[in-house]
């Protein structure tokens, strides 16, 4: 963080951190031991399709669900609740169900969905056509992630010990949740406040773009909202600068 | 300045710093410092409705000539006029009062107005609303900064400590100036050499949009220009790190 | 480099780095060294109309032939083929000419055109209509760089000794390669794995435009491609900062 002030964290706020697609909650793993170091608690809540919830028979539903309980079963308050990547769309639905145990919402390179779409929509056509067959040759209704794609496109800053290491991780993610369109009323109808940071070598989708994208296009549906941005991409970022990205999520949720 | 080479600067400048609206001369205190430390002249004017300036029934001429008249009373030449938000606007107009005296225009995340504009043209239509309801709910034709838009976009990298210090300095801005079309013809015949200096995590206005913004949309009315970038936000970037942005605004100015 | 992990390099990579319009090898120079720190091979081809081969009639295809045949020469295999600027036009050609000697094609701030375009096709108008009023007015069909073009927009970082010390390198440029149109049909059926480069303060085109610029209107072309960004601009950051750049380029071209 050398062009940020090396404060120490002086209000303990309270993290829950939701990862994206094809990860699970390890991606969190420095991240979260970053933030409890400024002092503040960290919840990395599982959810299905993912990680130890290996069913990949689930619905959107299903995942914002399970946040929303972790919340619940944790006796969670005033969280800063955090989505990454598919993330961003389960934070939204997750806001509908617990609304009053939410002080902030983040979205980090997330999606930000309009009312009545899935994820999918947010795909630019090439992408969306790949996952389209992929998904339609799995067995499961699953789409894995190509490893040129991921190589270049997802952890581009990486070393290749790294990107091995985290390919290897990879399992095939559940379609269903990605083309489901979302009834996203009552999230349009909240308002809690809302960050966004945006990792400026992030090119998973397009940038500059009108009609694609992470930034601004899809943080332009906050309404007012708090920016922050570094350098950094997709999936590189958590692992090998996770205090970095812990202080940026910790500027981004503060009061 | 991590990125940039720490060469002690070997040719004395003088600046002149503008500040913007819902400020006064203070917001350039670090700067000034910085750059008074790398060995330059620096003057920090005064404007009608701000600061030490009570009286908040002003023109917009009123605040140039301000401008114009100190640099005239302190027998300033050569100058690398600087203006941050509303003082591009200000550097505009003052350009064509006294252009015999300034060696290069700086613009900080500032307004680049199109003849015939006013500083509320470029405000996208929610602000403009925002702004003109407050205007009219106002007793002395002044405009309130509300703290959410204060907070969220003009410091969303300051901690609350500054937050609070900087927005408890704010005063109602006399809206009249916000409002004036401008004719900024002699400024569109002057060859004075232009800079823009962009810190990307400006959220004050809409990134990436073709209808407004500070960079590229307004910086590009510059014809030819030297663009430097630096991280940092419109107000904490001044406060929290002054040395980083007196380095680029005197690479901003030199010749 | 403060935002990368400084680690050493494992993998000894081949590199043909390409210069760029009005430039010669010497612009590589630090960079060079730097990668060559870093335990990888380094060949910095010349090429006809610039620095030792001062014939200024030439073609665009004997530039590309050039470096394709110092590869050769040099009996180069699995390189890492870099352009900068005009070098990007070059190495698209030269990837037609020797395709199974290139690993990875990096472009850095670098022309990626279309089948059928020439380079001062993506001029913006006003950039073209100077070229092309200069080429006009030269007794040997050659383009100098006017010096206020490339102190504010090609070297916008660079302190003064640094812009006389490059700007006094420069010699015209042959015009006829900037203005031929180049079949790269071939060029697009190939596979080779591609990386941009983006230094965000180069300000040689505008930035944000849909119509022009380095990116994300010219990378876009690449179809998959690896993004890496970093501050810096046209042509201060190889001479100030060739390991920062050097590591870019590593982190482009490694697998």
């Amino acid at each position: 963080m050398p062009q940020r002030p090396r404060i120490r964290t002086v209000e303990p706020l309270t993290f829950v951190l939701v990862h994206g697609s094809w990860a699970d909650v390890t991606f969190w793993d420095g991240v979260a031991a970053g933030l409890r170091k400024l002092g503040h608690h960290v919840y990395v809540p599982e959810y299905p399709g993912h990680g130890a919830m290996t069913d990949k028979k689930v619905t959107h539903a299903q995942i914002s669900r399970a946040i929303a309980d972790d919340m619940i079963h944790n006796n969670v308050h005033q969280a800063v609740l955090v989505g990454h990547s598919f993330g961003g769309s389960v934070i939204q639905k997750t806001a509908e169900l617990v609304p009053d145990r939410i002080k902030r919402l983040v979205f980090l390179d997330a999606f930000v969905l309009k009312d009545g779409e899935s994820v999918s929509d947010e795909f630019p056509p090439d992408v969306r056509s790949m996952f389209e067959a992929l998904r339609k040759s799995s067995a499961d209704d699953t789409i894995m992630l190509p490893y040129p794609v991921f190589r270049e496109t997802f952890v581009n800053l990486a070393g290749q010990d790294l990107v091995n290491r985290l390919y290897s991780r990879i399992s095939p993610e559940p379609a269903a949740p990605l083309f489901e369109k979302l009834d996203l009323k009552t999230y349009y109808s909240l308002t809690i406040p809302k960050s966004y940071i945006y990792l400026i070598e992030d090119n998973v989708f397009p940038q500059g773009s009108n009609e694609f994208g992470w930034h601004p296009h899809m943080s332009s549906r906050l309404g007012l909202f708090r920016l922050l941005k570094g350098f950094g991409d997709h999936m590189t970022t958590a692992a090998t600068e996770p205090m970095k990205l812990a202080y940026l999520i910790y500027s981004a949720g503060r009061d």
